[in-house]
């Protein structure tokens, strides 16, 4: 039957997540695991969202309206740019599989970074689309020259993810600028700010990519996943010129956001309490990690997310797995190819004295 | 930028949902707005699925589990088959669209009966597969017979729903049966059974789908968005030999599920209670729904679902328009080519009667 499938599909690397709470439990016996291991809010969901959740419950016999009205009206109104310019994601990860289905016939190419979020590639080999990748520079940063330089005519697109995971770099405002102004604009340049409300906090030439939408190649896409504490609830959303957005809703699903999803992430939208208090927080527990690593002679990289890559100078699946042992799931990044680092979520502050405690006990 | 696009999507027309009650009661100003068009279950989600959502809630800043662990482990025991045979899916739309992501090459061809659930076309357009229409019988069935013949060297899949959308008909036992024998094995037969439940209630030729699964070339897919009263949370699934559902999970989004979909479908499962009620009470209405169309005078198909199709004599778009200035939502078939028909949800006691009462007012 091995000929009934799509041959490109057989070359696909699955995707891994990091390690669900309640696998750990179960493999190790534990009682208490705590996961700083997919960059997930650790002071839970939005309290707004939880009740707007709550409230909506009673009608999940309904649809969810097709159209994400009210959210998408919500999101025009606190980014700036009109309705017809937003189109829902099942998480972000959707807007990137939505934007390859709509623009990528196959054999054209996508430049992507390496390495970077991995859902880029997948995604792309799913859709038999050629594949160029350009490796990060020395810094662990983007190396926009480079990707400007691999752009051939057969280039359709360039995944720009802002911050990066897994580095926590970012690409500066000037470096955008000038990326934005040497791409052809027959070529989609994807902005992935999944992060960006970290890295818009405190981080003074971040560049935030609602300014270059009157440019005619440019997809933004945010998530609830992160800043907003909505993980569970798969909501992301991409923001283009309106015949962009008009492409790709043809390829959307009509029903792909869930209706709890689209009440809790509207509901988010008006927590700026909470939204401030893990800007705040996080910016602070970054502090306590980089020292205690500062203490340990660990090399890490200064991070624009809530998340740090951390040279542990060992094995990374071995301390990844010593860790786990503890209870304590992190990410190796073997599947990255950095052999001896890790990345670590921020945590709340008692995670994070527990991680760094294990850490120390491991090297 | 119009060559920034594939030349296929372009081609697509979306999906029109049925109109949520919200923009009725925004467009009519009306306070009441009952919604019979988009068969939904009248009597609400499963209590069981709603304590699960409200228990799961908290944890909705973490990201749902990648492999449905619990529910596919619990599926497996209710269905009879064994984990690596199931699929979950954001409805069982996604799970549509992954199987023609997965197995069809651009070019090959695919089977859709006409008219019959949308998705299919939708769903192979966005692929760029070329589609075979094959027309229904007078009496509104599938056309099995001609559905074989269409078959060529160059066909990967013939979609069945069974029972259809929008006529409610089904395909027997006797006819699947000998459909299967005469598909070569190379053509995988998607058997969609997002109204299975129904069927299965007091239909006594109706047909198992998991009954075939020691074929090579068959994937079932079912819905919790109908029976279950769960359309609001999307989770659908696929159940096909381990070898075709491995090649489909490459392709599914690793968090296609969100959270609280996960939690409130494994409940809804333990609830049987709320089942029975759907599926006795939905029997006894359509009962009353079709005496009231025979007093009326109006051709109707007997329906194996929760749904009616009936021909309304006038202009199916003119009835469609009154009925929703009375705050009813009904389908008219206008997009399925059935120009005096419409399509109405089997409602709660009281909602069919109101139906009832508008449709006699306006012919």
């Amino acid at each position: 039957m091995n000929n009934i499938v799509r041959k490109n599909i057989l070359k696909v690397k699955p995707y891994v997540p990091g390690k669900p709470i309640e696998d750990v439990q179960r493999e190790f016996g534990l009682k208490r695991v705590i996961k700083l291991a997919s960059n997930e809010n650790c002071l839970g969901p939005s309290p707004k969202a939880l009740a707007a959740v709550k409230k909506g419950m009673a009608s999940i016999n309904r649809y969810p309206d097709a159209s994400s009205f009210y959210l998408k009206k919500k999101l025009s109104r606190e980014l700036g740019v009109s309705e017809d310019m937003i189109i829902l994601g099942n998480g972000s990860d959707e807007v990137i599989v939505v934007a390859i289905r709509t623009f990528l016939n196959e054999g054209e190419k996508v430049i992507i970074a390496r390495p970077t979020f991995l859902i880029y590639e997948i995604a792309s080999q799913i859709s038999n689309t050629e594949m160029q990748f350009v490796p990060l520079t020395k810094d662990f940063k983007y190396d926009l020259k480079a990707m400007r330089d691999a752009i051939c005519p057969n280039t359709k697109m360039v995944f720009i993810a802002n911050p990066d995971n897994p580095t926590g770099t970012y690409v500066t405002k000037k470096d955008l600028e000038a990326f934005i102004e040497g791409v052809p604009r027959d070529v989609i340049i994807f902005l992935d700010e999944a992060y960006f409300e970290f890295a818009n906090y405190g981080f003074k030439d971040y560049p935030n990519g609602m300014d270059y939408l009157d440019r005619p190649n440019i997809i933004v896409s945010r998530s609830f996943s992160k800043a907003y504490g909505l993980a569970g609830l798969r909501v992301g959303y991409g923001v283009a010129n309106p015949e962009l957005v008009a492409y790709m809703e043809r390829v959307r699903d009509p029903f792909n956001i869930n209706l709890l999803a689209q009440v809790g992430a509207l509901a988010a939208l008006d927590d700026k309490a909470f939204l401030n208090k893990t800007l705040k927080f996080t910016a602070k527990e970054k502090e306590v990690l980089y020292k205690a690593f500062d203490r340990m002679e660990l090399k890490y990289i200064t991070s624009a997310t809530n998340f740090i890559l951390v040279d542990v100078k060992k094995d990374c699946k071995a301390v990844f797995n010593e860790l786990l042992k503890r209870g304590i799931i992190v990410r190796d990044m073997k599947a990255w190819g950095l052999d001896t680092y890790i990345r670590v979520t921020v945590g709340t502050a008692e995670e994070n004295k527990m991680f760094l405690k294990a850490l120390k006990e491991i090297l």
